[in-house]
């Protein structure tokens, strides 16, 4: 492995970090907060600029990138961001212990979502701010941010493009990364504009306004009130926030071609077409099974659609009170807390597209076994689907279940019960965020211990990278001369 | 499709049932049992034979037999087996609901062992050995046993067999099919009463040892008295037992090959190593966690020995209440259930050849996703795998948590609890048999709708023959012109 290339790409990234935390430092000065606050930003600031230096000092004369380096880079970046990101709440003491606050930066980060805080009320703004933020940054991607706005490691960061962004295949806008990236970037933030307009127009102060939009941004769901969303509880704002949450569940790749006015192309992408009715028979199917319940369509349809958009964006903010719905609606939203959203947006789960592959391949399967010697196609996107990506597909599966089942077995060592132990996994591995049981809504993951905080931190960086690049970076063959 | 041919071979095996039927209604003489049991037994006898006989009336010409008449063979005799075999119990009203009666002949023949029994002590002498037996001919398949005396059905019936037949391969032991169909049932046969005489000198009565074997010999987990093997929880009993099941987990083409004095092959078997080491890992595993809470290791060691072995063959034999152990242990269990025991035995479950297929899968796709040059070989057995079989097992897993999801929402239809609807989903598809909650030990599947018995029926079906015959049985194209 080119290790000097890893350390250098690294370095620079260390900077980046730097820069962002710029903005809670000024927000720490906007509120007039205690010292430790502006003290915990800017030495977290110093430190990285000067790591970052150090490690990037000389760019390296051998630049080969190869798939291996860039899932390296986006593994150890991920993680080094986590890590440093988490280190302002450990000095100026909103999360003293040192894992809890690498496991809510990685949350943050990864838009899981899961939080370790009982009380978020009483964190300063700029502990807030940086907490929520992290969601908008880690949405689009740490790497696609940084390849935005540093052009000098363009050339071969193909490899770390497509390690980061999720979905089984990965699309360039244009010819050159820097410009994709840079194009992805400025419609993420557009559309975050909207959204942070929408809420503060309708009402919500603009500080509430923009930490909710990262969160519906990024697909997060880090709450800023006890309760979620729960004092914002408006059909207006609720109407915000479903569709917001939707919208960016949808490829950004389609997004951009709509831009372009190249509305034929969006229209027959299968994943959309795939995304919008599951979405719309999960919102049928529950409020057939709700309408004895419910006095008011409108709000019946209201709680329903909320609900929906953000479990299968994995977003995990919620409204209603889902755990008492009745045990058919709640394993409709535990199955869309599987499938995720589209490939190429923020969201997590196993993607849209994948799920529609399997469906596929379960019907041809079942074509083949019964007529052998008949050639079956899998198509997809009206193509026939490469072998290739059919098989890495099929193969994610395994990999994604025994994962999960490892995970789960390490967990259960000291998480009471079943329901607890198979939630927390599937929350933090498919970056949903809230959990049931003991780290359900009621109670949070600060009752785990750190041996189990750090396993669920490592499988939110899993569940977001699409795993790989997490094994790949603890493969001792990665290490070796 | 050849309906001809199906309807000629259906209607031979429906005469074969007549033939199996005719066990009990000795048993019902030799207990001297009220005349409806002789007549329930006998009326079925006769009615199987009068429709087998129009059925099968005439040979037809074009025997052509390809993968999809076999396919629906095996599905449309398990269905009709499971239904004929329980009118008897209608009949004489040991079980009066049809519903009822189906679902406990599906749970036989598959070697389920899920019951809607809630006393299981008040059954006739004949209904009991009918009950059980089923799990003796169901454990081989009911079709193995057909070609071992049928041999007129022989020439194409590579296709029933392969059908039939549990695992991911399927391997013929000698080139002329019947030929291994009767040497697999004589070893099959012949085991069984090695445990039979091993219970009955060990002072068992010979109709409980008769039964018991049924149970140990196809996996299957009936109990003949409330609280399964409970009255005769003895240390010899248990080993006998705890050793049998797991023998009985073993490929037959192995023991086949062991009986022929191949040793060397037999060692080199790769599912029968990854079987041994899963068995005795999980065993050591258990142990650790139930130390502190055991006095004796020998009553320790014998337990959880016992709940493995019963475990990983999806037998569903109990003495000890894991249900009270910790939630680390009862994990490896549930794990265990989906892995199964060996392919081509007499286990449900995912089959140990396919887990160990997606264990390489795993490692194999970490390494081709670093290095996408690199060409990456699975061995299995020491050669390379053939690729075929390689997607087909990949794509196993997709079609069998596909059907679990399907069939996990429609019991929450009308299951009250999570825990129960997945466990009783996971209970009869692996073919297990007790399942948690309000289908757990205490209870039985007797309270849940007939809806749901119906689905769990199918569910049985579909885990007993690999999902295949059954989807494909139920596929509009089967049934066109």
């Amino acid at each position: 492995m080119n290790i000097k290339i890893v350390r250098y790409v690294v370095g620079r990234l260390l900077q980046v970090e730097a820069l962002l935390l710029i903005l809670p430092l000024i927000v720490s000065f906007i509120y007039e907060e205690a010292i430790i606050y502006k003290i915990s930003f800017f030495a977290v600031i110093l430190f990285l600029l000067i790591v970052g230096q150090v490690l990037a000092f000389k760019m390296p004369d051998n630049k080969r990138l190869t798939a291996r380096e860039g899932f390296v880079i986006v593994a150890l970046s991920w993680v080094l961001f986590s890590f440093f990101g988490g280190l302002p709440f450990v000095i100026n003491g909103d999360i003293p212990s040192l894992v809890d606050a690498f496991f809510e930066t990685s949350s943050g980060f990864t838009t899981t979502g899961s939080s370790i805080l009982t009380d978020v009320e009483i964190l300063a703004h700029s502990s807030l701010f940086w907490r929520s933020f992290t969601h908008l940054v880690g949405g689009m991607g740490i790497l696609v941010f940084a390849l935005a706005i540093l052009p000098k490691i363009d050339s071969q960061s193909v490899n770390i493009m497509k390690a980061e962004t999720p979905g089984p295949t990965f699309g360039k806008l244009v010819s050159k990364l820097s410009t994709s990236a840079r194009i992805l970037y400025t419609i993420y933030l557009a559309m975050t504009v909207v959204v942070v307009a929408l809420l503060y127009f309708g009402g919500m102060n603009l500080f509430d306004s923009l930490l909710h939009s990262f969160g519906v941004a990024g697909t997060g769901g880090f709450g800023i009130r006890n309760g979620s969303i729960a004092p914002y509880e408006t059909p207006y704002f609720e109407w915000v926030i479903g569709i917001g949450m939707l919208v960016f569940g949808i490829n950004f790749n389609l997004i951009y071609l709509f831009l372009l006015g190249k509305f034929k192309q969006v229209w027959e992408s299968e994943e959309l077409k795939w995304y919008i009715l599951i979405v719309t028979g999960a919102v049928g199917l529950i409020c057939m099974n709700l309408f004895s319940t419910y006095h008011s369509f409108s709000v019946l349809i209201r709680d329903v659609f909320f609900t929906v958009s953000s479990i299968i964006t994995t977003t995990g903010f919620s409204t209603a009170d889902f755990g008492k719905w009745p045990l058919f609606s709640q394993t409709i939203l535990l199955l869309l807390m599987f499938v995720g959203a589209c490939a190429g947006s923020t969201a997590g789960g196993l993607k849209v597209s994948r799920v529609v592959v399997y469906a596929k391949i379960f019907v041809a399967e079942v074509k083949r076994m019964a007529n052998p010697s008949r050639i079956v196609t899998v198509l997809y996107d009206k193509k026939p689907l490469n072998k290739n990506t059919k098989h890495s597909v099929a193969n994610y599966l395994i990999i994604y279940f025994l994962l999960f089942a490892g995970m789960l077995v390490l967990l259960t060592l000291d998480v009471p019960d079943f329901l607890s132990a198979f939630s927390a996994v599937a929350a933090t591995f498919n970056n949903i965020g809230p959990a049931l049981g003991v780290v359900g809504p009621a109670h949070s993951f600060a009752e785990l211990t750190d041996f189990s905080k750090i396993i669920l931190s490592f499988g939110m960086l899993a569940g977001r990278l699409e795993i790989f690049p997490i094994l790949i970076l603890f493969s001792p063959r990665t290490w070796k001369k």
